[in-house]
């Protein structure tokens, strides 16, 4: 596989294809994607991850799962709905999920009935089209603003993945990465593991090794250690949701992350497409976080049960990031910086 | 097995007992140590850890393996000496290691000319047995000067496990919340998972479960969170090495825990024998950090590999976590507060 040719959502001759990330790094396995049970699945299980690619995955799932045979078209608008709806409840953090349902439904309700159904079909493609090349562009010029960040010979810790493969293509906070070993520059990674899930050993480790980028595989907890010592002269991180004063939800231990980082004086830069800024999520208290079984914790991976039977979890998915620890918010029309109520909302709203 | 009866350590009829701390939760299983290659490969290979319950195990080990009927008193000597030397190696960063070998090496030097050999044996084998008695005490005296810290309904957030089992009995920064249960005292413990090893899932939900204690496992990065929730009260963990003026080596993770209770405004208590401050390392930038294999982060306990194949690491088992960060030691002496220059030499000399 070519370096950076290593997108997980393939859209061909209608074909949709998803790389398997609960399989990675053993395996690259693509599965397809024809119902909405498949997809709702592959979100569920986080066989596609990353709040971009979710979203791209949905549109295209949705497109995919509708039964465009249905010459009724009350009865053609109920199924598409219906579907739109339950491929929207399989995970409730991440906004873009939402966003680009909604901005599914919303083309079909303007489009459905003025048209015949193949051209129904049609239009409902081109949307679900467009915003994955929305997507593929934005990441591009994420990694453009992102890169005017770093500087040569830096040292960058990142938490989870927001590579490549949670986007179409290019990443969020790893596309300056990539696009800096394009361009010859030596950045170093550190990635955090990423408990429980170890998107951080098994996604991001794969994805920029595979590129061939510096990459240091470190547990969570030695994030701290790793700032000590002078090696990380910037965080970058994804995000799921972020509200309008700039409050970022992303992968649980990205607060603590942030807190390490100002405690040590080093920038925090969250990278965060429009579509996953949220202006009608006054705060961060208003995000849903969603929480997950405790077997991830102890049992999920592992050879052998890691805790006793009947032990109590706590395992949120999510942790929200106050607006205050957030050096930068990069997005694909810019850098928004604090106060970001203001800086945000010109963002959004610019287009 | 009665509650609180889980000591790791068993000296009974001269035969030296350790629990194989590395297949908890699933098996209580207790090993024999006879040889210097026993105690060496118990010690490296974490079946008996934590400070004080290491530098009881080495004494009571360097006992066992000694060859007491060796009649030539210089050989004897080189034998005892060789072996200490070849124990104290096993572990560098706990200095209750280097304390306990130091002090059986001193008594051992004492004597060794003025008495027959099977008197020898006898002083060795009560210095050891001192160690091991001297800790227990410890533990309890750290266990009430820790209680007087804590109230009815706290929550309490603790890293790794400087529990019963990482003592001879009672644990260090445990030992309050195993004497607050006695008393009947309702104290909520979260407890980090502690990657890369896992002594928080398998050791401290294993020994807080068996003692009926309310406790919550959560992963490493989860613990912002649970601070920002207003979950936790007070942070308590242990210490394998401190330095004169205060920073605290522990399991790597800890410093990460302590600037978020910082920035919380959560106090954070380290609990510290005196036998674990080194008034010989003036600074935390004194005390060796043991680095570990890198396949314990992305290849131990997993049913397969959690990361690319000759992916690079970075595994420190310890970190230092600065003396600003902790806001009271606990040792079996007293409470000892800032400045710790002062504070900690007048305990560790008081005696």
């Amino acid at each position: 596989m070519a370096k950076l040719d290593i997108s997980p959502i393939k859209f061909e001759s209608d074909r949709l294809l998803l790389l398997d990330q609960t399989r990675l790094p053993g395996e690259e396995v693509f599965i397809e994607i024809e119902t909405q049970e498949d997809i709702y699945d592959a979100i569920k299980k986080l066989k596609v991850r990353g709040a971009p690619a979710i979203g791209v995955a949905a549109a295209l799932g949705l497109w995919k799962s509708v039964d465009w045979t249905i010459n009724d078209r009350k009865k053609l608008a109920l199924d598409f709905h219906e579907k739109a709806d339950y491929i929207a409840s399989s995970r409730p953090t991440a906004v873009n999920l939402e966003w680009a349902i909604n901005r599914m439904c919303r083309v079909f309700d303007d489009t459905a009935f003025g048209v015949g159904n193949d051209k129904l079909r049609d239009v409902l493609r081109t949307e679900a089209v467009s915003i994955m090349e929305e997507d593929i562009k934005a990441s591009k010029k994420m990694g453009e603003y992102g890169l005017s960040l770093l500087k040569e010979g830096m040292g960058i810790l990142t938490h989870c993945n927001a590579g490549t493969i949670a986007t179409t293509k290019y990443g969020t906070c790893l596309a300056p990465v990539h696009l800096a070993k394009e361009k010859g520059m030596k950045i170093k990674v550190f990635a955090d593991e990423t408990r429980p899930l170890l998107q951080g050993a098994r996604l991001t480790a794969w994805e920029l090794d595979k590129a061939g980028i510096d990459v240091t595989l470190i547990c969570d907890n030695m994030a701290a250690t790793v700032m000590s010592q002078g090696k990380i002269d910037a965080v970058v991180v994804g995000c799921d949701r972020m509200a309008a004063n700039g409050d970022g939800a992303n992968k649980i231990g990205t607060m603590g992350v942030a807190i390490l980082a100002k405690e040590y004086g080093i920038p925090f830069y969250m990278f965060v497409p429009t579509s996953t800024i949220d202006l009608n999520t006054k705060t961060g208290a208003d995000i849903p976080i969603e929480e997950r079984d405790g077997e991830e914790i102890y049992k999920m991976w592992y050879a052998k049960d890691m805790a006793p039977k009947g032990i109590k979890t706590f395992n949120p998915a999510f942790d929200v990031t106050p607006a205050k620890y957030i050096t930068a918010v990069v997005t694909e029309r810019g850098i928004a910086y604090p106060p970001y109520e203001e800086s945000l909302k010109k963002l959004v709203e610019q287009e």
